[in-house]
Order: C-alpha cells, then structure tokens, then sequence
C-alpha cells in the first residue's frame, strides 16, 4: 500500500540575493534529519526563497498603500476583480491570484517580493543541481499560496514544476465499477504543495519540505503550463 | 520535526445503503495494516461512500443526458454559470461545484450519487463510533473532488468536518522576520483531503485514507461552514 510521507526540511536560514538555492537545498538534505533523499521524493519550495534567491525583490514605501498598488498592477496583465483593497489579476504567467503574488510577508520592511519570472526553470535548476549534488531524480515544485472564489482560507498550489507532473490525466481509466471514467484530470502538484504546506506552516520560517511516496507513474517532464487554464475556457474572468 | 504520514485504508470493501460507514471503518482500522488508529489521526473518507451508506442514491437514465441534468438542476439553489454540458452550481450547503455535486462514476450505471445532507454529521457520525468502538479521538473529514476556476485539474477538498477545523485562522502571528502577518488563514481541512487523495487515487476503490501528523492545535469542534465563502463576500458568483 502506498504511503506518502512528509517533512519540513530544516536549517535552510536566511536567503538572500545571488544565493544559489539547489545547493542550499542539496546540503540541507545530504544526511539526517532531512535526508538522505531519495529518488522520486518531491522537494517543495516555497516561491518567496526562490524570488529572494533570484533578486526578484522591490522596494516599496511600507506607510504607503499606493506603493504597493502600484506594483501589483505592473505585474498584471489583467486586472479580473476589484474590490476595496482587494484586486485578483492574472500574471503573465496566466495564474490568477490576489495582488498578482506580489508579496509583503516574510521579505524585509520597505521590500515586495515577485513571483520568479519563470517558476519551471527556477524548479528545474533546483532538480539540476540536487542531482548533480547528491545523485538523486527528484521532483521539485514551487508552490505558493492562494486564495480561491467560493471557499475561505489559502491553500498552498503549485507555480513552477520539474520532473513531476502538474496534472494527470486519468481520463478514461476504469473505476471500481468496470465504469470508464469520464473526466478525471488530478491536480497532482496542487495537491502535493497542499500536503507540503501542513508540515511548513505559515510562520515558522520552514520553506522546503520533503514529500515521499508519490506515485512513480508522476514522474515526468512537465511544465506549470498542464495546470494554467486558458483565458478561453475559462468561465470566470 | 512534524512529519505527516498518509495511507490509504485497505479491505472498506462495498458500501450499499444502511451500511454504518463507522463501523466499517472502525473494523478496517482495528488493526494493521491500517490501524491500530491514534489520537489526532484524520480520517478522509470520501463523499461516494457516505452518500452510498447513507442512502442518497437516485435513479438516473444513462442513455438520456437530460436525466442527469434535471437531477443537477433539482440539487441546486443557484445556477452560477452554464456551458455547453457543463453546469456550475450552487447547492444548499453553499458548495459551488460542477454538477451540484452529482456524481455517475464508481456507481451502478442507473444510479447518480447525491451530495450528503449534511456532512458534518456523517462526520461526526463516523468520529463518535470511532471512538466508542476503538477509544481514539480522530478528526474526520468528508472529502469530494471538485474543479476550480483559472487552474486544470481537480482536487479533493473537505465537505464535512468533525473534531478538526476546516480553517484555521493566523492572522495576527508574526512571521519570521518579526511582522504580523496580515491575512493567513489556511483552509487545512482542503490540505488534508488533498495529501489524502494522493494515497487514495480515484479509480483503485479507496474511499478512505488516514492521515497522522496533523498539528494537535487544528483538533477542536468545527463546521465544514468555516470553510463555506457566502455569496455576499464572495467576487465570482
């Protein structure tokens, strides 16, 4: 029987511009108690080390709303709410979420951080050099924390992927019944950030986690890309 | 190092009307391989069994599409948008999902699966039995798959919650630099029911899986309403 298991991956620190994460990462898991890794674990990274690690930081006036306004509508290619200080914006990497992931929490005073420009490269360089370090084929996703309509409270979902499926597709598999299945495409790395998120927490400042035991079947190249709904089949923007 | 551990429960075997789904389970947990159960264990059980055990099974003409939709239609309070085949709804418990809910797979062909009445108590239900039958205190959560806007792919989140909270509430902690944090609240109810899909799949017949390693904090007395957005906070309907 299949048993998924996970954890926090501690003694990471302080990340900051110009550090190359993979290799903090790589160290960090080496031995005891965060590794050795395996191949097939998932390493989940949370974007706000991989924006630090990659620059994408910028300075905002902490006294002044309309600093950061100004900001998140830079980084939207489409403003799809407003209300009050609430805005939901679609990025240029077509996630939509609040304030276009620009973010205040946990970056120093007087600094926003963005998302990373490119969450598929900044996962792959990651997997690159935990492989090169350590001899392990892990998947690696970064995830990040959004809202959703309809339902209160974040969860956390993937933005960028490595060598783990973002979606899988199931349809047409036979369920218990002998039935073909109509429709079942799973949200696997969604789902793998979700169980990441339990053992990181939101303000412990554990900002890798360890996921083992997924299905070898995920393990794949894949691309953020599977889980982006185009604008055009989309029933709410 | 909090370490989550996820497996899906072995031997639940058929569900049909009648069946009390906590005995089942109490049974199928008594022992190894997926037991003895803890206190703050989790289980997820999913909506397909406890709608079967509970009864809210219709008759449903499988060669005729408008059957399934005036079924949809009757389990709705609101139509929140309509394309092609697809139907978005509202039900009474305040989900928005396709379909109201209603489900033709891992059922009899003849037979649609209606959402339970109330969750919560099918919850609470299995939970108290647990812990008379085998003197554990475990949260429970009912858990169905549902899509979303802007993103492919489904997850599992919870429709019922019993003895662990849907939504648990940080606002107000400080994060690791030392600021408060403005708004977390994390739906840790949906986290789990996903890290649970990922052991159960959807066509291996595992309708329950146990998760151990939850934060002690999130056990307390909950309503799956924590987690419900009310149209009038709510952008997209």
């Amino acid at each position: 029987m299949q048993r998924l298991t996970a954890w926090g991956v501690t003694g990471i620190g302080e990340i900051s511009p110009g550090m190359q994460l993979g290799d903090v990462i790589a160290t960090a898991c080496a031995e005891p108690p965060n590794g050795p890794l395996q191949n097939h674990d998932v390493l989940v990274v949370t974007q706000k080390v991989v924006s630090k690690a990659e620059g994408r930081l910028v300075d905002v006036d902490p006294d002044d709303p309309l600093s950061h306004k100004a900001i998140v509508e830079a980084e939207a290619v489409r403003i799809v709410r407003r209300r009050g200080d609430l805005i939901i914006t679609e990025t240029s990497h077509g996630f939509v979420c609040a304030n276009s992931g620009v973010d205040l929490s946990n970056v120093e005073r007087g600094q926003a951080a963005l998302l990373p420009l490119d969450s598929d490269r900044s996962a792959r360089r990651i997997r690159d050099i935990v492989r090169a370090r350590l001899g392990v084929d892990v998947g690696v996703i970064v995830s990040d924390t959004f809202g959703r309509p309809w339902r209160r409270g974040l969860t956390d979902v993937a933005i960028g992927v490595a060598g783990i499926a973002a979606v899988v597709d199931l349809r047409g598999t036979a369920d218990a019944l002998g039935r073909i299945m109509q429709v079942t495409e799973v949200a696997v790395a969604d789902e793998l950030a979700s169980a990441a998120e339990l053992v990181m927490g939101k303000s412990n400042g554990v900002p890798v986690a360890v996921v083992r035991g997924a299905d070898a079947e995920w393990f794949r190249d894949a691309s953020i890309n599977e889980i982006v709904r185009p604008a055009s089949e989309d029933l709410f923007r």
